[in-house]
């Protein structure tokens, strides 16, 4: 199942901590796919926009680390976990592969990236049915 | 045509300033239904979450204003304004509603803001034909 | 002579968004002219400080488009924008323009800035006589 | 054992995602401190001061639910994780206490905290060793 | 008359940490001028829009906060403290001036602000001659 | 005496603007040990890293910065000020050594921050017996 179909389902969300009740894995994508973009673009660029691509970059994945946080600790409960008992450590992962994305210029890190907040997003969207 | 279905169509985003090109309305979209959310819970929450809800919103609503910013000086380029003349107002309106939805608690701020958003959305989805 | 006097004709101001009805075109202005010193004193910097010269450009950049989104959308009115209807115009170009300041390294690009914000703070000035 | 005796053992530190290899517990210890004597004062406080306390609360749980995440997933490694399998679900919980102090107005709450983040200290402290 | 006479005499100002040079106390003047509107609107507000004054002026004194210690740590040099011995102290009292402005809901606090801010202003427009 | 004794004595800290009484001079030291770490892998560094170092650098000071005035402005009282009259000067040299650390690359400016924090430190301790 591709990922852009996930969200005709219907519509996912959830995000503060009041909380709010909209928690959307789509927060994490939308900068998981800036990250994409800008490695894609990056050895195109020249050397001041490289240096710009860099801290970019850097506050980009910061973003999808923060937004992967909530999801993993304010929106999923233990009755998840008792479903899904690996999703400590998928979200342990993608964290660490956010970090990986601030490390390296290789545009495969942001695939990986992405394909695990895929993955990620395909169980959110199971627990909202 | 509602709304969610406006993401049918093809994935659309972007919005950091490399620029990464990736620009997408569900951003703002996101932290608008937190508002709504936040006002609909607002009557029944006690008088200390009352209170965080109204620094949570008035967070959310920074955000938007934020996020159509984005959008409009960063996205949109003169070709889309000679098409959609009105594209100035929209935004100038929605980013003023965002400010509504501070300085108010009605559900009703949060719909027009949501209303406004969408419209935007839709001359957004239309660009990225 | 007492400090007071320096910011003569009368006090112009605003920018919170409770909203207080204190608004000012000198914050954009006084980050335009430091991404202009920062521009002007590139060339000469090390290496190391030119690195850190275009985060802080990118950061006092930010800063720009968002006092002058406040400005816009906070500060100026309908009646305002009847009066000046080149107004959503002018602010569109100028956040552009600060835009461009990020992704370029000339003087210029913080000229071009420096004069747009110039020509809002006169409207301004204008609006609140 | 109690806590304060843990920082004698050796400095302990680190974090940063360079990484600098610099983490260290009290950071989040200090924002949960914070909270704490923030709902230890509450009870007293005038209604200006309270309000103030529900905002600065908010802040400083944040602050404890970031500093968490990074020493979780920027300190840990699956050679920890093998050894200390406990690990991610004392974060989970840790994490979420954080917002319950958000939701809550009770010293308990901090109480219940601190002793999470005390035991995370523990464990972090004998992967030093 | 066009609005770059409008602050006359000389151009003052510098902030950021290349350093760029361009320092001005306008900036925390501003958020000072804010911190006195809120207050002065303070008695007339809603309840949920005293709450949100509450806020908001917690974050414009912060800033204050910040943009003073810029000025006194950045901008002013050893020789200048030699012609000024008092200037560690005007900063020390203005700084926990504007705290205080954050603990009390009284206008008068404001105006203890800003003229502490206004001496400081005086000096450095003498160190600008 | 070494530094790392100097928590032995009792626990110290405090640092929100309630305020809430915490104070605690180790959130300064953990960042600028963490400036000292990045200073110390610079050189081993690739280029993609070395810039990211900078910008994390950059921010780290800033931290240290903005931890140091909350200590000094926040936490010291006049009484403080009165046994301790160079007080005020430790404080200005040691912000002024942050932006050192900004300016330059070598881990000696990183060792003078951490000397001036620590003796700033030992005065704190002083104080809280």
């Amino acid at each position: 199942m591709k990922f852009s179909n996930l969200f005709h389902i219907k519509p996912v969300y959830a995000h503060c901590d009041l909380p709010c009740g909209v928690y959307d894995p789509v927060q994490a994508q939308v900068e998981a796919k800036s990250i994409k973009a800008i490695l894609t673009k990056y050895p195109d660029l020249d050397d001041h926009n490289k240096q710009r691509a860099v801290l970019i970059k850097e506050e980009r994945a910061e973003l999808v680390k923060h937004h992967l946080m909530v999801l993993w600790a304010d929106y999923f409960k233990p009755e998840h976990l008792e479903k899904y008992p690996q999703l400590h450590d998928m979200f342990w992962k993608a964290i660490k592969q956010a970090s990986e994305c601030k490390h390296h210029l290789e545009v495969e890190e942001a695939d990986k990236l992405l394909a695990q907040i895929n993955e990620i997003a395909e169980i959110f969207v199971e627990t909202r049915k």
